[in-house]
């Protein structure tokens, strides 16, 4: 009987005669099924009515056909859904905003951990910078679990057309593109293996017309896979702020966050904790509730400065929920922007698609 | 000139002679750079004296010579470090524990969202089912973010021999495995793209000599990609218990979680709520730093009903940091293993590799 993977190996071969790539990168084929001699598949065509369905269909049989032990093939042909299809298309195309973008300078914000506040610190960092009159947008590489949307109260869905797709506008004029505005329903999952997450984020970056600015902040989420390796190799990154949390678990894996930049050769700009400790409302009393922090340790790590102490806040939590990021007044927030200011003050060459 | 994804595309068709796989799949091809009409990449070997070492190179260097706007191709030749190797090799391996292991029921913690406390959850449940008198074993497949190892106090390196990998064992005799236990530094990034990270979370499964088992937990990474795919589609799940937070940004993320198991079609077991509120340890008062409860709403929509509620606490998080979960008692947590117990009380059918 022949393994799911045999299967795979076999239609690894087999390339999209229009997107020049293997079916299988392209996230084509699903739901293998082997029973005996008997292997299904899914075959997820860009469009239904794609011209060359038969004759890909015929190679994906045939592939499949030639496997030891296979006697039956069923292709059932299915089609992809809106964003898997603009993922799919994206990954090799020029760029639909090619010379429309102007982008000054592009920061990761990274922390390997999940659930330490990335997307807040993202988002915190861009409603700053657009207070201090910066032109400023933020991508949403969190495919998987994207915050952005919901921290400044936004939904979708956006629509695409020849030039590029336009990025959602926030009330106080932050640009934001992220796979929950291409979704009709904000928790329905996105489960993409890890090439159409790669060409997703690539699109983000090249087929959305960002247009002029100052700055463009990119989410990123959890872990050193696809994702960060895509945004650290496919965009002209300065370099990248780290998030994380007192808890010396947090701090083992932001570890090897850094131990990822300096493999790939991305500078850290700077650090941010998170959830450091907790002040009572009522009584003033501060409580580490995850800990004291090691924030100095994995500064000196990466070599480069603590940015900003954040305390966990029961209001801001409240505020994010409510899609007021834009509402949020905290010295120590505006201090993070003049600390990213600080870190790149001077307009230096603008980057284009 | 060429492109990167080019020069991936040419390199998809060349295939492991041993493995018969594509290097670009195995992992292999690396740190490719284009200038002019000059290519360079890496390819790393599963091991330095590969006798097929010639013939691969040279079909690499081939592949890429063909593509238009290239004249010159440099092979740097390395080698996989032994993680990744292993990684690599057991792909598509049949099992070095084939025959040995005996697990009853597998069951998959999850939730979607980063740091909502999955290793923290998966943990308990398996300190508080080794105290229940349960032959207990635990897979970390959170490959780029291990948490399990430092939670029990352990550390690596682990050595594996033809018959297999042995499991780490705990002060309480729970069987553990871990990247981060393969490791030689625990910071160290694993920078995997996602069949690599899938071929070790299959060999976690097949070539670890789990033995006999009650339970077989396992820790999923965050997002609804690779990793989880693979868990869901190549182990023998009982069913997924969920972990979520109050804020409702986690909820969201959390329910593409539930749409992707019902996608999936693995049953969700229960719902366990983390993070909600911090009783201050001197006053007595409650605060709800993440806002009120959304689990029931979760178990509505995910049709399963709350296992626990777990508080944010300070002596807990130094616990976890210590290594020293094994000795966490709360009365909440015990109540946690009942309801895992009471959800599948008889030893059913076991499950052999």
């Amino acid at each position: 009987m022949a393994t799911e993977n045999e299967v795979l190996t076999a239609l690894q071969g087999v390339t999209d005669p229009e997107l020049h790539r293997s079916i299988v990168d392209l996230g084509m084929v699903r739901e293998i099924q082997v029973q005996n001699d008997r292997v299904e598949f899914l075959l997820a065509l860009t469009i239904p009515e794609c011209p060359l369905r038969d004759q890909l269909v015929a190679e994906a049989r045939a592939a499949v056909e030639r496997l030891p032990g296979v006697n039956s093939v069923a292709v059932r042909v299915g089609a992809m859904s809106e964003p898997e299809r603009m993922a799919a298309l994206g990954a090799d195309a020029p760029g639909a905003a090619a010379g429309y973008n102007r982008v000054e300078r592009i920061i990761g914000v990274m922390s390997g951990k999940g659930g330490v506040g990335k997307s807040l610190v993202t988002s915190l960092m861009a409603v700053t910078l657009a207070r201090a009159g910066q032109r400023v947008g933020v991508l949403d590489a969190d495919l998987t679990g994207p915050s952005i949307p919901k921290l400044f109260g936004i939904r979708g869905p956006l629509s695409g057309g020849p030039q590029g797709i336009e990025p959602a506008i926030s009330r106080g004029g932050i640009k934001l593109m992220s796979i929950n505005l291409l979704l009709e329903e904000e928790g329905q999952a996105v489960i993409w293996r890890g090439p159409i997450i790669s060409g997703a984020i690539k699109q983000f970056w090249q087929d959305v017309r960002w247009g002029q600015l100052d700055y463009l902040l990119v989410d990123l989420p959890p872990g050193t896979s696809d994702a960060a390796l895509t945004v650290m190799q496919s965009l002209p990154l300065r370099g990248i702020v780290l998030v994380t949390t007192p808890q010396e678990l947090s701090t083992m894996i932001v570890r090897k966050a850094v131990s990822m930049a300096q493999t790939v050769g991305v500078p850290i700009l700077g650090i941010v904790e998170n959830m450091a400790g907790f002040v009572a409302p009522d009584t003033g009393r501060r409580y580490e509730i995850f800990g004291p922090s090691h924030a100095d340790e994995l500064a000196t790590a990466a070599a480069a400065p603590v940015l900003a102490r954040l305390a966990l806040d029961p209001e801001l939590a409240a505020m994010c929920d409510a899609g007021e990021i834009e509402s949020v007044m905290r010295p120590e927030i505006e201090g993070l922007a003049q600390a990213v200011l600080d870190l790149m003050p001077a307009p230096r060459t603008e980057v284009g698609v």
